[in-house]
């Protein structure tokens, strides 16, 4: 039995909570903590049966008994709190991106192998069974050598424009998960970016600076190319699909519903919506990296997303961010 | 080049003289009489290029170049036009039903064999793509032994009540198609029968004497059992699906619709209905049984639906509407 | 939070435990019971933050912590259980059947009735969200009245001999569910049953005195007809799908999948399989219909599956056993 | 009804003549024209009553009886000869592309505008059923402003490396197709085109100066972006799909199948690859397209793929080419 330390009782914190408690053997979670304890804070942790809530999360790093730490903090303190944890021993699960300076994320990942700790990304989504269905096909030589590797990522409405202003742009905070699911389906890397990006789901993300709609060539080492098409709104729901094509064949994915059932009346055949957005459609998926990242630890094994994981989406994420603004293609070298 | 005569001028005699011209090298229509010659049917066969319209389907029989005749009149004429054709040595098509008297249909059968012309009963649903395409599975040996066959076959709409009254009543009119195609896709003979039958969709059906949704359960020669459930109204179209399920797997076939189109909005993920009604789902098909009919004249080929294939599914029909009545299962050789 | 015995640590005993752990709030198990307390047993129950296991299930009963029991013992003392328990105080979830007697039955509904004690039999189905989809477009009416119930029902494996032998029948042990399915979505009671069956799957289940294929007809009350299709071995996995027509529209669901990976190649496209047998497809409703007791028995609700919905389907299977050695069909009301 | 002269009795030609023949009401083809005139040539026209088959064009142009011509002759005479036709004053079908350089294309628009005549450019895959309802939902206003156009085209295999030499490369003889569909189905105007190419079927198509495997994307005058995806190989067959996002929905295709047959088995659930290539999947198009240029000519109605329709896929060809080439996306109106 592992102990745990999780650092940020946000969001994305507290699915992690949720789902070691309910599925993850072998970890239990000795202490959270949060810039702001609340007494809702406090509350819910009871509930989780976490003993130790913190407003310092240096008292985790601390502690002897806690074995590794979840850096779900704010974007801006990954890298920062990733350095301090490994140098205190720490195996460590940060939340992506790490940073969006590549010099930072290196310098996490110098922390991390001088300190001989683990560590993982938290890109979940190769743990969600439609793309793992597809990256044991492609594993399996079914589909020969990959030729063209296409995502489909649209968000069932677009965030708050304040969430807009600091997120970093759309590149850095969904198309993120795309890049990676790029080289995690091709098993490739990427090699030069070309972004097409237009504001047409809502004005004020255009006088944010930033884009709603966007598609995104990429050029892999391999000779794959791969395209990803984004939009910040579906209004039909969470629409997460993709598809490698090779030599051998193909494979692709649907979506997921809340159940196969088909209605026809006078007016169509009509199926379920894709379902709603990334907590209903990845909540298993949250867990499996943890379980994952567990495995790692205890069995002191590799994890599978690792820091080059990390590092590399954010270098194409720059590269598409150059492109856009320079309307050519850009290598990803040229960001790195 | 064979020449043929239709006999009969109305919906089906139509649908088979323009899938003639349309679709079948090596045949033309040379004649076609109906026991009303209005001006109306003439201008038709003049645009169908069919040089010569008869009030007397005898002048059809007596042309010596006129090598087959299809026979397309009223069903109770069935049977006696196609003993009179046979004996005039000519090959028959003969819309189903042959006959509701199993006796008449014998007395044909055996006009048939005795004149030794071709003989092929209107079944054209064995020769539409997707019942072939379960009949191929089960005749690859794919399906291994046949287990459970089932038929969906439901109708857009009720016909008339005046048809109602006329027709036979469901057994004889509509599910006849489905008896056919248990026999068909299971490769054996029906042995018993019991129908459940009900009048949900309109009271005036039962009024007139007959159903309106009906579940039939077959037992088969080589053990399998059979099912059809029917309905004369699906609000959604012409719903006509089968599976056949075996030791070694299982084949289903879904509706054909106009489009493979699928629409995502706010209220659903909406495909399309099935194709209307027999005419739009089945019309590749009644040309495929011409083209098949054709060949067994002009090579000297068994038909695809022969006599028996006329006879059986009366029998059944027979079987299932004593089911219905005496509210016990039924054996097909009691009627036979 | 309430207290739970359970009584019975089989196979669904077990079920029910991990799932009440994982995903059941305001609930404890504080004791299991079992006829044969192995180290096994006790290790797991440990595993399980389980504090107390027991041979004697009375000691369950006369704990007055516990505030409900599971009877998950052997069939056989389903029944005697039930009414001990109720007896004592408890609220009951028992599982399915409740007995293959209705006499005892009835006698459980009584001591329950007495006791005024909630009771829910384990038709875990009726939670399925797939099922739960077909009867909530039922009941909004989308399928206005419904004329026909299909349900198709086949395992992936027939299971043991021995097992057969003492099963009480196919009817008993696997379309029991279906029975209760079709007065589920049809919200609506059979009337007549009327059994086909056949051994087409391994002789020896004939030997012992069962079939292993059937198509089973039902009238229900209102107007409507259902038909369930078995098979004790379907090759392809556990086919569990079902259809409500009507005269407003029709409503299906599919079998799940692991994933919605479609792969094409040169020998054709090619789907994942359903998920195996009961366990994989199932889970989620296991966790489903316990939540729903515990809800009931927290805040006094009624049950979802209560007395009649454990005895109605036993009549039910009744009927078609004597249907099918009667070959007739035979009303719901003689066996009562 | 109208006389008809076909240019070219090629492959293009023939289907031309059958879907005529076949499917097209009020037309007649009186007259053929190839280079060579074989005896087979001769015998096909003769069964298709086809009266004239000349090995000079200009035979056909002369006859004052023939109203309109199809120009399917090698693509480097289609622009001589359609401006010789309409010269002539016959309405011109002319098969796609009209040329490859612009300017020869403006100078048959010139021409056919001066002689006041039809022209249409046989762009068949608008009159697909498919692609049909997505341009439906979109006009219908369903899909609300076109946000994203996807199409994927995807060859069943690499035509022969000889017709690669010459065919122009394959943007403009596969692509083109798809350049002309993302302007269907967003009806917008294509401004600026980013290629990324690869060899990755055959190097010998590398060798021969073209690319097998491409991503193309294109910004559009209002403001969505297009998204093209070719492989001059996918081994499971042609595969044709599109779609259309936008900010009220999506609507998508499928590939066409020869039957909906679903095939359960212990090794999976397979489905039919989809139709092989463009005579199985298009053929009903090939007819339409027809229908809808008889139409224009005996109505005096526009034609539905007028000269514009014929120019703009060649530029954006032309971009894409170019982009190809200089690694960086270009405008349309740089090649115009």
């Amino acid at each position: 039995m592992i102990k745990l330390g999780i650092i940020g009782a946000g969001r994305i914190g507290r699915v992690h909570s949720e789902s070691i408690t309910k599925y993850v053997k072998g970890a239990e979670i000795k202490a959270i903590s949060d810039v702001k304890v609340t007494p809702e804070l406090t509350q819910w942790a009871k509930e989780m049966g976490i003993a130790n809530v913190y407003e310092d999360y240096r008292q985790i790093l601390q502690d002897p008994e806690i074995d590794a730490v979840l850096v779900c903090s704010s974007t801006n303190t990954h890298a920062p709190i990733s350095i301090e944890a490994a140098t205190a021993g720490k195996h460590v699960f940060c939340e992506k991106p790490v940073d969006a300076d590549p010099v930072k994320i290196r310098e996490v990942l110098a922390a991390v192998e001088k300190a001989g700790v683990k560590f993982q990304v938290g890109f979940n989504r190769r743990f969600d069974h439609n793309f793992k269905a597809i990256k044991q096909r492609v594993e399996a030589g079914d589909i020969g050598e990959p030729h063209i590797i296409r995502v489909t990522s649209r968000d069932p409405d677009a965030p708050p424009i304040e969430y807009v202003k600091v997120s970093g742009g759309m590149f850095f905070d969904m198309t993120i998960h795309d890049f990676d699911m790029i080289r995690y389906l091709s098993g490739s890397e990427v090699e030069e970016v070309f972004a097409v990006g237009q504001v047409l789901v809502d004005p004020a993300i255009g006088e944010a600076g930033d884009i709603d709609t966007a598609v995104i060539t990429l050029k892999l080492a391999n000779g794959a190319i791969g395209v990803i098409d984004n939009s910040r709104k579906a209004v039909y729901g969470y629409d997460q699909r993709a598809e490698v094509f090779g030599s051998k064949g193909a494979v692709q994915t649907r979506n997921d519903t809340d159940s196969t059932a088909i209605y026809s009346c006078a007016s169509g055949v009509i199926a379920e919506k894709p379902k709603y957005f990334f907590l209903e459609r990845y909540m298993q998926s949250f867990a499996d990296e943890m379980i994952c990242f567990i495995d790692a630890v205890v069995n002191d094994k590799p994890t599978k997303v690792n820091g080059n994981d990390g590092l590399q989406p954010v270098l194409i994420a720059l590269a598409a961010k150059k492109s856009l603004d320079e309307r050519r293609p850009v290598k990803v070298s040229e960001v790195g």
